[in-house]
């Protein structure tokens, strides 16, 4: 997956109308400096927060990006491009600078997540991906906290790779996932690029397979006497306990400890209450119960609430697609073009201009109190500037923080986002301010386009 | 994207129990013959057909699997499996065959997509890549077809690529709503690996990249005289509108047509019959009115219904996630195990067992009337079976057929669904009954497993 960089296997993963505005742009002569702002315009319904992820791609890509011969070649077929602006793609580099949340960091809507300075060619190209590995990271990192967060001390593992939306889809859910605090993922190939610890049990086709269910179960707790967690839905929950229980008997007999049991169907509270009773009447008071099947945070708090007795969850399909709100409101919009800040004033869809920066009160508990975007030179008194320059003249100012490092860091900053904005339902807003500053430049500019563009006075 | 097998690449691109299943059947010698079915168990809402897509990718897989000395080395790594094993699936390719309904099929719940025979080994450790990549394109390609049907004669443009979950759903995309009527892209790697063609206007940052909105549409009109889609919402349609008029006039009076432009805001409907109005009143009806911002078929059923007056639409996110139905409740199952017919019982989950055919009856137009699933080897008169070979042996049997015969045949096929099948919302169920000589087979089945499993009689 990795011999050829990012940048490279991607350079064409764009809109075409990234390319025509750039031969445009090269027609025109226009070279200067642009900013680009990210951020998302609304939360989902029942969001009142986001979880950062995905900038390492991001970095990654902006550090490789270039066009081979075969791009060029492709491009040119169109009939689109002019041979001036083909050769001007050919040397084309990401030279500019890049101002960013940490992956793992809390932000709110209208935020920038990162900033893009650079010639505009260069900003403008690569629009897409970086909207695409944003967006669809931050979703899920921001999905699955709202799974982490109820299910409290219980370990959750991704699931989902079956039903993601593509291959890159299942590697980057299990990479968010664990970033926002499961403990690991089914997907062996992202253990393998990530380094992410991987988990597995058994399907209902191993157990099918073999004449008998007990069959089975024997078969795999010989096989692996220290990882083996049982499937018993297979054909009845109860009655697959019961042999579990049998296997599990035997495994003592041996020195050897049954590691759980697996309920993949019907009502899981209920099931699990049984499960457990019977598993503590046979004196098995240490073997697990993982549940799976169509788990996410509002299937975790029913069963929970209904005394559901689980130690872990497989979470799925709803995860690995944030099933409830399956995409964000997210825009990369230009906000300064040379010493000019821009805007649009397209119905409902208002940006704030010019390069910015944004500032975090917190309270005497250290928790989140509120929030200012203001302009990038701004200081504001007892606050912390949360966006940092990671990229200048296209190379990285300091390593990417490894996975590990930024899921230590999303613990740290979740555990200072105040409780009432974590509800699973109807969350209120958390306070974001615009600063005078920024206010008073956004009106200027809003003005100036009315008379200039508009005609009105 | 191509330099390596897809196969190859792959391999690890699994759920881990697949691996410990299959080390498990190793250490068992279980090398008999299986056969697995794939099928989608229920409709999500307003849904009553699927398209098949996503096929040719998993026979690319199936010919190319193989596990790297560097996978393997992962795999040693994680400690789970012995050498003996691992020595095994440094040799393994798959050897087994597929019978498969062709991609641009029109097919309904319960009836098998694709069955895979071949040794349990092989056959199991390629669930997980195989329920992902028809899962993705068939959801795609089925909520695709949607706007396609609904958007009658006017074209639609994938436009979804920045907000799609991953790179690989982005290309997906791409290919599954081309395959589903879309005249093309955004998305120009698409267009360059599979040959689709591609289409762009501009963005809001050329716009504001230029100190009036008038010499932004001069500069694009002057560089891309064919091909020039002015964005006229940036700061007010109808404003925008005039001026596209005056540039439109400009080319004219060069001997060059404007070719349209782009809405992306506001209320379609009024806007599009105003700007119509405008563009007639000046003689210029040659310019095309395209839309974008949120359609889905949803979206353009009220947009036309209200009189919206658009000549193409650009379909985006909500396309490209499927939003409304984000996955299917897909499954890939065991049916039989050497000689034996299998099944699980897990609540409301059963399966239907044995290899089989799914048979079709057109009526006198030659329209869809009804089908019948059935065991493979069953003939059924006067019905057409849709399952077939495509590979024997880890082999293909035929070329797969290139994407743009695929998409006619997706016509024809869509064009013989009866229109009320095709309803956007509550559309009735498909007839698909079982064939008797199943639903015997189904019974007995389920009757021994009570028998031997459940203890019942």
């Amino acid at each position: 997956m990795r011999h050829q960089p990012l940048g490279e296997r991607l350079a064409l993963f764009s809109d075409l109308y990234e390319l025509t505005m750039a031969a445009s742009y090269f027609e025109a002569e226009k070279f200067e400096e642009a900013t680009f702002s990210l951020f998302i315009r609304q939360y989902p319904s029942d969001r009142a927060y986001f979880v950062a992820a995905g900038l390492e791609e991001v970095l990654r890509y902006l550090e490789t990006i270039r066009f081979s011969e075969a791009d060029l070649a492709y491009l040119e077929s169109t009939g689109l491009f002019k041979p001036r602006f083909l050769d001007y793609l050919k040397d084309l580099r990401f030279t500019g600078e890049v101002y960013a949340l940490p992956e793992g960091s809390i932000f709110f809507k209208d935020e920038p997540i990162l900033e893009v300075t650079g010639p505009i060619i260069e900003a403008q190209l690569v629009e897409t991906f970086i909207i695409n590995a944003i967006n669809f990271q931050t979703l899920i990192a921001t999905k699955a906290s709202r799974s982490s967060h109820i299910a409290g001390p219980r370990r959750l593992v991704d699931f989902s790779m079956r039903r993601t939306q593509g291959v890159d889809a299942g590697l980057k859910v299990a990479r968010a996932s664990y970033l926002a605090g499961f403990i690991g993922t089914s997907n062996v190939l992202a253990g393998k690029l990530y380094e992410i610890p991987i988990y597995g049990t058994m399907a209902h086709s191993y157990i099918t397979s073999f004449e008998h269910e007990l069959d089975a179960f024997r078969a795999f707790a010989r096989d692996f006497p220290k990882n083996t967690i049982l499937l018993i839905d297979t054909y009845d929950n109860i009655v697959g306990a019961k042999k579990a229980i049998q296997v599990a008997q035997e495994m003592a007999a041996r020195g050897e400890k049954l590691r759980g049991v697996r309920l993949d169907s019907g009502d899981m509270a209920a099931i699990s209450i049984a499960v457990r009773r019977l598993f503590q009447e046979a004196g098995l008071d240490y073997v697990q119960i993982f549940a799976s099947g169509g788990f996410d945070e509002f299937k975790i708090a029913r069963v929970l609430e209904a005394g559901g007795q689980i130690d872990a969850f497989g979470v799925g399909t709803k995860m690995g697609v944030s099933a409830d709100a399956p995409y964000f409101d997210i825009a990369y919009k230009l906000v300064k073009y040379g010493t000019r800040p821009v805007m649009k004033l397209s119905t409902g869809k208002v940006t704030l201009v010019d390069k910015k920066q944004v500032f975090r009160r917190f309270d005497d508990q250290g928790q989140m109190q509120e929030d200012t975007i203001a302009l990038r030179d701004e200081t504001i008194a007892e606050a912390t500037p949360l966006l940092s320059k990671v990229m200048e003249k296209g190379q990285l100012i300091r390593p990417v923080p490894s996975l590990k490092d930024s899921r230590e860091f999303f613990l740290q900053e979740f555990a200072r986002l105040p409780e009432k904005f974590k509800v699973l339902h109807q969350p209120p807003p958390y306070p974001v301010n615009i600063s005078p500053a920024l206010q008073e430049l956004e009106g200027r500019v809003e003005h100036e386009i009315q008379v200039t563009e508009l005609g009105q006075v």
